[in-house]
């Protein structure tokens, strides 16, 4: 009985640790979160080099101390700002395009989903152009993290253009890459014209272009 | 007869003095550009926060009070190397354009001119690029410069191709704007497919895509 007691007790105990662990970890997933979307907000607007454990601290009023025990170092935290701000990606870009309709519907709302993300998800515009900009001639873990990642972009465009042909929204010759290729600069060009010249067309001037690139894609 | 030797040494003295400042002006005018290629193959790399007095002076192998004497502060080094690549874009990519034929010949010599210049001229790739990138969050007056030298490239764009319907080569009622912006568009994915992906077929995707912008601006 004792034992059973104890037993119990002990149980009830263990729930209540796992309970407790289950809160700290949640709420130490939580903090890492909104401290994630932080620095993924530092990042769009100075890039990844003006990024610091230091800086962060000031910008979320959190120690350094602290900040470091989640991260580690520098380079920890660059890497989780870039996987973290990819996560966010897919959730706001992608995932919702893969709801819309197969073929061009899906081509359509995954540009559109793009300019939104470009022009109002972060105070500093896309986060993955500007650090395409940054890293590319800066060799290491971070730039290879990006370029799988930009690498997974393009080659969703060519994926869903592809669909696009097996529905027969697009001409069964289009080369996929090409046309990723070709919508990923009106991209770019659609975030130099709104970012740096501040150019109130660029949204015109982009869907104008990308009308274009699907007209090609037709055929005729 | 005195006054006449006085005047003649005057004048010898004084063409000796113009001499002299002018070698001292060319040769100060020769360390200076020299200073700036180097400044923009800095910038090229690491971008225009990177590019410090002190850094260039460990690159150059001269004095931080020598670099001083010629830019006074970061600031007006960051301006006159914004400015000294301006200056070569225009040498290396634009006035080889405009002995080109008018109309579509002058705007292909134009993007491949342009390609060049993105792949060989500078080691990390068009400083332009790279700066737009850096500084559309970085109010001031080297954005301002960007901006102004950006808008002037893509103006340049839009004369040409408005140069090329003149000629009867581009449909009659292509919109000049566009067309930049949609050029604009395949230099910045080349760039992007270059320099980050190190994508060997960067080239010919964008050939053909620039070729797709020219079909669609010669009309039907």
């Amino acid at each position: 009985m004792s034992q059973e007691i104890s037993d119990r007790g002990c149980d009830f105990k263990s729930t209540n640790e796992r309970a407790t662990l289950r809160y700290v970890i949640t709420k130490g997933a939580e903090t890492r979160a909104a401290i994630l979307d932080e620095a993924v907000l530092v990042v769009s607007r100075v890039g990844f080099s003006d990024l610091t454990i230091g800086q962060l601290a000031e910008q979320t009023q959190m120690s350094k101390s602290g900040l470091f025990a989640h991260f580690k170092s520098k380079e920890q935290l660059q890497l989780d700002t870039l996987e973290h701000a990819r996560r966010r990606f897919v959730d706001l870009v992608v995932r919702p395009a893969l709801s819309a309709e197969r073929g061009e519907p899906r081509v359509r709302t995954l540009f559109e989903g793009w300019l939104e993300w470009a022009s109002n998800s972060l105070d500093g515009g896309c986060i993955f152009v500007a650090a395409s900009a940054e890293l590319d001639d800066r060799p290491g873990e971070l730039r290879d993290a990006l370029v799988r990642s930009e690498t997974d972009w393009l080659e969703l465009l060519a994926t869903v253009a592809r669909a696009a042909v097996a529905e027969g929204h697009f001409s069964s010759d289009l080369d996929a890459e090409q046309f990723a290729f070709q919508v990923h600069g009106v991209m770019l060009a659609y975030h130099h014209a709104r970012r740096l010249l501040r150019d109130e067309a660029a949204g015109m001037r982009a869907r104008t272009a990308f009308d274009a690139v699907l007209v090609a894609a037709r055929g005729t």
